[in-house]
């Protein structure tokens, strides 16, 4: 069979609508029954196409109560009838993730780091595949360390970039290594900094998006358990990030736009910066201040699904 | 600066004995506050000596919900004063890592794969050292696939292995890629092997457990949103896997043993197989079985607690 390596697929709209298998494993479809262990659900147990077809935003993000508060604000902004208390968590049968549904939005948590977005991202994809979903866009909303910004902008990715400052992603498949690349939908990301300029208190860049799996050394972060590096060796790789044009650091943004290429679905990353790491590594901003930053890529991707759903103009 | 490579420490019991502090960090010492952020506690905010200085043991596992199960269980075994109702959660400001003391024992979650453990570990590390924690042992209690064994079984960890079967653990430090040693402590390992002879239905073995950075491509699972191998090349994976030594296949065990390697903290993992790799990917038990697999190490720990506690001969 043949790798799945760099996807190729265009960015033409039609083609895209055509799209309607975002999966790329052949044995899926003969498989009796899949068990979406990580979500508690299941094609046997729940009638997927029912309870997930009419979906068309998913947004994601690592912290399940987060997500749990961008769910019921999405609700009140697309003047939904019912409750937000009424909101129930689908994955209550398990505590890895949660997922709230609200309308066409799906909201779900995916935990902190590369594997654990990446087992999220694979049982999202089945789902929205057994749920003959079309036409999807996906958000990661997150939170990072800023590169040479104030704390409290929203950086849209351009590009997801590894460690050496390139747009690639490194999955291993039965002991091998193989690259898969890592841009973004440059469609959705404009459309983005278009909203943002639409929003007060919005300040929005776009740029790229380093991606570390640790939030310590490979952060050149000071103040962990380990630190083998001086402050200077840590400001000469931050500048050649920035260099690089890297603005933000996370952990999760090369699989999640890797996932997505490769399975034709378009997405984008919108993260809040909490600090300008040329200042420094612990976060210090108070409570209420980061509660506030938080909310930022929330309020944009609300405005942008409320464009599209034509709520407004 | 020297990097932290390989550690070097003797298994020699009183070198371990007089190594008061954990951490690797020169600067550690030298901030006027240091805010574990992702456990919502701080130098500052906190007095940790307090709170944390008679802590010996420290249980992690990936689940919330386990790990607060595992402290009510561990409170009943060490028949402490109380109710496990009033157990409260260390961690309560966030929700990235849940955390409960019970006497002497500490219980963590750390969520899914080796960037979710490894800002854990790095907090957890310093915690210990600003608490000024002694002779410390720590465990990993997990869930696995099992490679060529019966699901229920319990592996010890003899070494955490990468993709390719080797003791090693890659670290990125400012954009360079650093290997550490993943090998874990044998006298831990036998004293838990001896521990599971004297307990009933804990049947366990001693292997290498092999850390893969997803759950699906890495492990090689048929079932995921991409696949692009065969079912013959799945299974010459695995047998590979089993003849280099490996039992099990989890997302945490490599960084947990290099971390705790180089800051000379005594280590072991322990983690139940729910199935056996060779007969399939998913998972398939039903519910009541799995909840008592997932026991199993909790038995095993709480049974080496005990002893090294003297509450049993």
């Amino acid at each position: 069979m043949a790798p799945i390596l760099l996807n190729c697929m265009g960015n033409d709209r039609k083609e895209y609508i055509e799209q309607t298998f975002h999966v790329n494993n052949p044995y899926l479809d003969g498989m009796e029954e899949d068990i979406l262990y990580h979500f508690s659900l299941g094609t046997k147990t729940h009638n997927l196409p029912e309870m997930f077809g009419d979906i068309k935003f998913v947004c994601v993000g690592g912290s399940a109560n987060r997500m749990k508060a961008f769910a019921q604000f999405i609700h009140k902004e697309l003047n939904l009838p019912g409750s937000t208390e009424e909101l129930k968590d689908i994955c209550e049968g398990t505590d890895r993730y949660c997922m709230y549904k609200v309308g066409p939005v799906l909201s779900i948590s995916h935990g902190m780091g590369v594997p654990s977005i990446s087992i999220m991202l694979h049982e999202l994809i089945k789902l929205l595949h057994h749920a003959h979903c079309r036409d999807v866009v996906l958000f990661r909303l997150g939170t990072s360390g800023g590169v040479g910004l104030a704390p409290g902008t929203v950086v849209v990715t351009e590009k997801a970039v590894d460690y050496s400052f390139l747009p690639q992603f490194e999955q291993v498949v039965l002991g091998k290594v193989i690259m898969r690349s890592t841009e973004l939908d440059e469609g959705v990301s404009q459309e983005l900094l278009q909203c943002s300029k639409e929003l007060h208190n919005l300040p929005t860049v776009i740029g790229n998006t380093m991606c570390t799996h640790d939030f310590y050394e490979g952060q050149g972060r000071l103040d962990g358990a380990l630190c083998s590096f001086s402050h200077e060796e840590k400001l000469e790789y931050l500048q050649k990030a920035y260099e690089a044009g890297v603005r933000n650091i996370e952990m999760e943004s090369t699989v999640f736009a890797a996932m997505c290429r490769v399975c034709g679905l378009k997405a984008a990353v919108i993260c809040v910066t909490l600090l300008n790491r040329f200042d420094g590594d612990q976060i210090t901003s108070p409570h209420d201040v980061l509660v506030e930053y938080q909310q930022r890529p929330q309020v944009l991707v609300a405005h942008f699904i409320k464009k599209r759903l034509g709520l407004i103009a």
